[in-house]
C-alpha cells in the first residue's frame, strides 16, 4: 500500500535526518519526500510518500509523532487528499520535432520554460500518474534529464491537517 | 549565500538520511529539500537549497560526493539554472471573497483545485519569490494551511547535470 504522510515539524537542523532515520532503520525506502516552508517560519512541512505494510507504516508514523520536533503527523489517503508534484524534463528537440513536442506539452497543460538549440525544458504539474505518462511520451524524443519535486499534499475540502 | 545542489543518488534506503546527516552535523538547516524519481528507476535526484558560507557548502558538497550512493553532485547557480516549486494553499473563502480570490489566482497563473463551503485550495508554481508574494497576498483572507514541495532545479540550455 502507498501511504502519504504530512509531518509538521519545527524548522530546526537535524529534524529531517531524524525523520528519515526512522524510515531507513526499518529498511523502508521513501518513494518521494519534499520539505518546504509553511506560512509560519517556525515550522516546515515534510511530505513523505512511502510504500509498505499498513501496520508498520502506522508504527513508524507514531514514532515520528514522538520526536520532540514533530508538531503533528497526518496520514493523507488518496480519497480525501490533493496530491501535486512538479517535474522539469529536458528533452532533445530539433526544429523538426519542436512543434510536435509543443503539441504534447499543450495537451498536458505544461509549459516549455527553456529552449536551447538542441533541447527544450518542460514544466509539468499534476499527480504522479500524469507526470509518469508524460515522461513515457517523451522517451522516444530522447530525455536528457528529469528533476521531480516529489509530491506535496493537503486534505481536501474543509478538513485541516495543521494545528 | 543561497546554494542549490542537485544530487543524483542510488535509489536505496538510507541514502537520504546519510545526505541530510552531512548537513545537520555542521549545524546547517536545509531551507528546502525534494527527492523525486528520475527517468531511470535506479536513481533518485535530491535537490537541496541551503543558505551558508560558500567554503563550507563546498566542503559539504564534496563530502556528499564521496558517499558510496552518490552518483554525482552539481551546484546549480541561479544565473544558469531553472528553479521551480509548487505550493498548495488553502485559504478561507466565502461567496463574497471568492471572486476576488479567483482574480488574484488568475494573475499568478495559478489554479483553484478544490472548493469547499468555507475555503478554496490554490495550486501555484514558480520560483520561491513568486510563491512567497502570493502567500503574502492571501494572508488578509485567512490562510488555513500551506504545503510546498521545496524547489527542484535543472541547468538551463544545453548543459547537462546528469551522467
Amino acid at each position: 500500500m502507498k501511504h502519504v504522510l504530512s509531518i509538521l515539524v519545527d524548522n530546526q537542523p537535524g529534524v529531517l535526518r531524524r525523520v528519515t532515520g526512522l524510515f531507513s532503520r526499518r529498511g523502508y525506502n521513501i518513494d518521494s519526500l519534499s520539505v518546504g516552508e509553511t506560512e509560519n517560519p517556525l515550522y516546515s512541512r515534510i511530505t513523505v510518500a512511502v510504500t509498505g505494510d499498513d501496520l508498520i507504516i502506522d508504527q513508524i508514523s507514531k514514532q515520528v509523532g514522538k520526536l520532540v520536533d514533530t508538531v503533528e503527523v497526518v496520514a493523507l489517503p488518496p480519497e480525501t487528499s490533493i496530491y501535486r508534484e512538479i517535474a522539469l524534463i529536458k528533452v532533445t528537440a530539433t526544429s523538426a520535432t519542436r512543434a510536435d513536442l509543443a503539441g504534447i506539452v499543450g495537451i498536458f497543460r505544461g509549459s516549455i520554460i527553456d529552449v536551447a538549440p538542441s533541447s527544450v525544458t518542460v514544466e509539468i504539474t499534476g499527480g504522479k500518474s500524469k507526470i509518469d505518462a508524460f515522461i513515457d511520451l517523451m522517451r522516444p524524443y530522447g530525455i536528457v534529464e528529469v528533476a521531480r519535486t516529489g509530491l506535496t499534499a493537503l486534505p481536501r475540502g474543509a478538513n485541516e491537517s495543521e494545528k
